[in-house]
């Protein structure tokens, strides 16, 4: 028996409005590497969404690919990247920042989120050690938004980082891989045009976010990073017929021609449902006494569950085992998605 | 009004059958990064259209990643691997061998081919210099079937090759980036069992024959590269919807529920028709006295073609500009693929 | 007026008995890259000190370089190094490690020391991880003897290392950067030979230890690392004048022609009087009532110190700023090398 | 019985006023890593000598390490360095630019040059192409002073090339391994401020040309590398005991205490006997009628040498072998150095 799909939002394929553009786009012949009309229509949407009409966008197919190209790209060598401890990069890519040449400084996290405070302090002690030219010198910082725990930075919060890395010549990245569901919670106060004002570069995530697979880097001055084109390609990073990405992302950003509504950005909308959903499952857990390992307000709730119940709930529902908690209870991940079905939910608040 | 398309063969999206594999599986929830069963299927039935069934085969993305990666993975770091001149990695592949920290021994190449004998020539003379150790050590050979221009090692080319490959302890790759071109021409004497027998690995293009990306890696020998899954992450290389590559591939090579046909290999039936019509323009061209720059069995054909006449051609069609040939002329390709329509060939042989 | 220096270990050039070695040879004609007569003798000298005769020597250069390229050679490239959080390797090397695409993997210190317990937990905890081939794999270990803060391990904590080593899989290396500090240490137990069975690879310092500059790095089994000597002249730390090495480690090794007194290796005796002077500090220190930060076996004395008496001490010393302890005092190293002269101990015990 | 030395110009240790610095200021105390007063003063003798007051001078160890750290450090990833085929770098550095991320773009050299025609036309070629953003960019411009065959660029030929770097935004970079030898000989008019006026960057040699070890990295302009101090150590190039650098360099540029003449330019001078000795042989070479491979005016002499008396020459000599010519002749080289004896090369000139 099927078992109800809760343990991550990449197990499906495409939200349907982007599997229907791909499909009526599919017998046309365009340039390929990016050079078609979809992808141009698609950079441009999301430009005017972020709004920097003078930026550029480029797509790309995966997370771990984009973060560690951006930070290649950016970083000089004897720099780092500054990360929480819980940072994407800094535990489950394979060591590929290290691979690219360059160390995680990582910060203790709370709730995966890092302050401007303990960013300051990193910097001013790096500055302040007279053997500093014999250590890696910090040269911009990496946050998730939302984190992998699913906590969201405040504009508040983002902008007081943005004045620190302003201080100490750091860029600042931001992996938006789940981003679509920061836009639909009702906590997130962080919009496309604050993360394009406030940051030196920033991804919109497609893979978890309703796409086959892709992501948006908006660079808000077009500038930013030399020969990307000719760096995307020796990566490996750059999809022969890459329209694919154009006609994905033009989907969910209302593009002419692939969107189901032109000018509709279905993109900031799909992601009120999936966190509404999340959130019955958040409330339901507290109701029944069930700690939160972590308070998330968005797509992905963390809990500490007896395991005597978890095979129970393992027959019927499929959930992400993080770690264990103690000898008798383990942390575990509900996570919705677009794909999340309204009666798949019922049942899972009916178990819990 | 719409230029026919004969510029290359990765302008459309994918072959119906493959698309429609993707629709069809689309809502199915399963396990990320290639742990599904969909991609198990897949590998299991390339596997045995190899006549490998203890090797294994690995589902990446496109083809300079593919290629970086195997080199990457199985050169020592002091090695360097052997390839034509003309050969992708060496020119168009945007430096990825050496960003992998490897240097691209070529040899000149002949209608885009190697011989053993030149092979054996540039081992020879690096274990008889006296300063070898100061030098890159020759580790691997790179071929591609069908080559850049489109020529055919045979069977017995191969297998010299693989001969001199054992004499020097080379690793042999094969880049089948368009093998489906290969398959499908009469000219090719080379199976998928005989790239399993006489290569240490090879891949199965799909980007270029069919899906709308994805290459299948083949090691007949499954230990061949410890870690592998963890360096393809560590290279941005995994897919995290990796069933999208299973999903596709499988609906090549016959997968029930899937493909077409369960037990069919699309893959090896579809370039027939592809070459066919290649084959066409070239026997026309022949015919009108318009000289082949090199002559191909397979799905492109380059020809020196007068400039004057260029215009009256690019109006109604798309075709690939290689390079100037002398002051009045210019050497242009035409390709075919899976998508390529009977009427547009006819179309075309009208013009020439 | 010069200040007496007791600030570091590699503030002087050569120990006497090694620059009259080089004097003496001078003027001679022999091989270059180290295919001399000297450097195979000083070799043969040092591998009959290790108690390991088939093993190999390679002399290189400085510190740093023999870390990185020894962990770059040795790793695979999805693993990476365990080593303190106060490890060399950690702090100090302006990101080489990760320059060469390794994580550095760290661990809590104790004195600057780190336990097999430790070691084993990070081990059982990546493997019992279930994401764990999303993850950077432990492959080596990296201890430094003495420390960074001039502690020792005993025999017994190598030896327990040296299994769990074993029982995971991971390389074990060997910083000897100050190893003649530690030779000539009444708390040391761990001799040559030791060092050559309990681990994998290690090296013994002459930069700080009387030479010009220069590592000798031995490995018990000579085929460790297939081609060595390639990788080291790939990464620049072959010197063409091979044999200043050789020179210089036969003076130090007791090779016939080069040392004093042939036989006699005076790298195992001249660190006795040099910690005899750090311990004379040490014993002044204590008696004074002046806490020590770290205490050393070694030639290392680390002590807080009050910044009232820094500007009198700094007047006539020159000592090492390690960082500030709170805002009354500073933890400031005094060290004492094969330079140290008798009397500017005696004038350093009179000022504490 | 000895065999007089005339293989290579790395076969002895120092020259005796190099020596004798070295030992002069053995047992005092400087501090590290460069920051010493003998390394300030070597480096503003430098600079006067070089006409660029406002330079910067950085003192590395070896030769393949200079050219693998310049290179990486000034290219950006997508870049490549022009060489000749016949460049250290192209050939004999065992791919240590590769290793460093880099492409060789190497050029057919004449007489070990390339020209600036050469150099445009793979320049023009490279911005001509329009798949150029999938390939390697060229971006430095790599010359040897005197070549790797003994031969010099011009003022005028260097000028030349000069201009169509500017003109393609090309860095130039010359290599001046055996850079006393170009000075010391009649035919060069390249002076040291016709380097630092016509490069971004160049090195003076000093391994090859009477140090123990030692390379002068000349940056005309002292910013041009960001960071460059932490790179060295990065790439393990930094020495710990700096000053040992320092010391040598000021005894062959002047600088009082340790030159044996101060403000006298012992690197400018001596290499006028050593190209002397080699071109005496040169002229035997003619007149016994033995053809020369390539005509060099500096201290490396390459001809073509009958295999029948070969072993009577090495019998009493050491010579280079190069490589083999035709079935019964070989190239070999006779390389003088500061080190040469009169009374050697007498012997030799009669043997011949």
């Amino acid at each position: 028996m099927r078992r109800l799909p809760f343990s991550s939002d990449y197990m499906e394929g495409a939200h349907p409005a982007v599997l229907d553009a791909l499909v009526r786009t599919n017998m046309e012949s365009t340039d390929g590497y990016g050079a078609d009309p979809y992808t141009a229509a698609a950079e441009a949407a999301i430009l005017r969404a972020c709004g920097c009409p003078d930026g550029a966008v480029k797509f790309l197919i995966g997370g771990t690919q984009t973060n560690a190209l951006v930070i290649t790209c950016l970083l000089r060598p004897y720099q780092g990247v500054i990360a929480a401890e819980s940072g994407h990069i800094a535990v489950h890519e394979a060591g590929a920042i290290e691979a690219g040449g360059h160390k995680v400084l990582t910060l203790p996290a709370q709730d995966g989120k890092i302050t401007d405070e303990a960013i300051r302090g990193l910097a001013a002690a790096h500055y302040d050690n007279e053997v500093r030219d014999h250590m890696v010198q910090p040269g911009m910082v990496y946050l998730s938004q939302p984190t992998e725990f699913g906590t969201l930075y405040s504009r508040t919060e983002l902008a007081a980082i943005h004045e620190v890395c302003k201080q100490y010549d750091l860029l600042l990245y931001v992996d938006g891989a789940r981003l679509a569901y920061a836009l639909g919670s009702d906590a997130n106060d962080v919009s496309l045009q604050d993360l394009a004002s406030l940051t030196d570069i920033f991804y919109i995530g497609g893979t978890k976010c309703g796409l086959l697979f892709g992501e948006a880097v908006v660079l808000p001055h077009r500038d930013l990073i030399p020969g990307f084109f000719t760096l995307i390609k020796q990566h490996g990073a750059l999809l022969a017929k890459g329209r694919i990405l154009g006609v994905q992302f033009g989907a969910m950003f209302g593009v002419d021609g692939v969107a189901p509504q032109p000018g509709v950005l279905l993109y900031e909308q799909l992601g009120k449902k999936v966190v509404d959903y999340a959130q019955r499952i958040r409330a339901k857990l507290i109701e029944r006494g069930l700690p939160l390992y972590i308070d998330s307000p968005t797509n992905q709730i963390f809990c500490v569950y007896p395991d005597a119940d978890l095979p129970t709930l393992g027959e019927k529902f499929n959930y992400g085992y993080m770690e264990r908690y103690d000898t008798d209870h383990t942390v575990i991940r509900f996570c919705t998605s677009w794909a999340t079905q309204e009666e798949d939910v019922a049942a899972l608040l009916e178990i819990l």
